[in-house]
């Protein structure tokens, strides 16, 4: 987020709103280096070990997915008070996410909530899908995020 | 998953099983060090920016929490073929995890179903929660992973 894009809140957004991410460049090198620290198994690790796996080859972790994801809903989706999910339900990894890849985003405002018991605060959910670069769907999920009123 | 552990197919699984883990303590530099990467926002990345805002200071972002739970389940939870998750649902983070937490996990078996289509293979739900150095849960979620059969 920075200063020069106004932030959101929940008055800004509607029903069916869609958001746009820039896009991402999957590496061998991130998958490799995310794998060895925080899901070090043979088809996140290395190509040669990957052939033999489930994946035939190396694949990001669903977790790097995640994360990258992520990464890119900051820096495209301003919302008032930061992004902040108090949870996520459906995440499905559609299909292995390769080296080369480039993703993007989608964000799809679901529902809107003011809160009952803080009046300056509301939750929203949001289907966020993760495509590649053939527009093809490799994640997605549905999170509520807390929102803040003007 | 080292060697001297015995890898587990959908055989060797029971219904309410529980797995648990080792520890890991969440270091200051960790929770920043992702945050820089994944998920640049004030409350993931200082100290000082972090007390104005909804957490009132340094906190992980959930989706390290989400991948260093996955390593520890790497480490402890030794299944045939690796651990391959195909969708996660009702991740919700319950509490805010901060600098000097310890976490472990504890996995419970709560479905086994064999494939029809696959003799070699089947699936399991497993609810996974993150607990920290009192006990308390601070993640969790259900996840469905793709088992072996011997």
């Amino acid at each position: 987020m920075t200063e020069t894009q106004p932030s959101l809140y929940l008055e800004d957004l509607t029903l069916g709103q869609i958001f746009e991410s820039g896009s991402v460049t999957v590496t061998s090198d991130a998958i490799k280096r995310f794998a060895a620290e925080f899901d070090p198994q043979p088809f996140h690790l290395d190509e040669e070990a990957a052939k033999t796996t489930l994946f035939g080859g190396l694949a990001a972790s669903g977790w790097l997915t995640t994360a990258m994801t992520m990464r890119l809903m900051v820096d495209s989706f301003p919302l008032a008070g930061g992004l902040i999910g108090a949870g996520v339900d459906a995440l499905r990894w559609v299909r292995p996410v390769r080296p080369g890849d480039r993703l993007k985003v989608r964000c799809e405002v679901l529902e809107l909530r003011p809160s009952k018991s803080r009046p300056d605060r509301g939750m929203a959910k949001v289907r966020v899908v993760t495509l590649d670069q053939d527009g093809e769907a490799v994640q997605s999920f549905v999170s509520d995020m807390v929102l803040q009123r003007r």
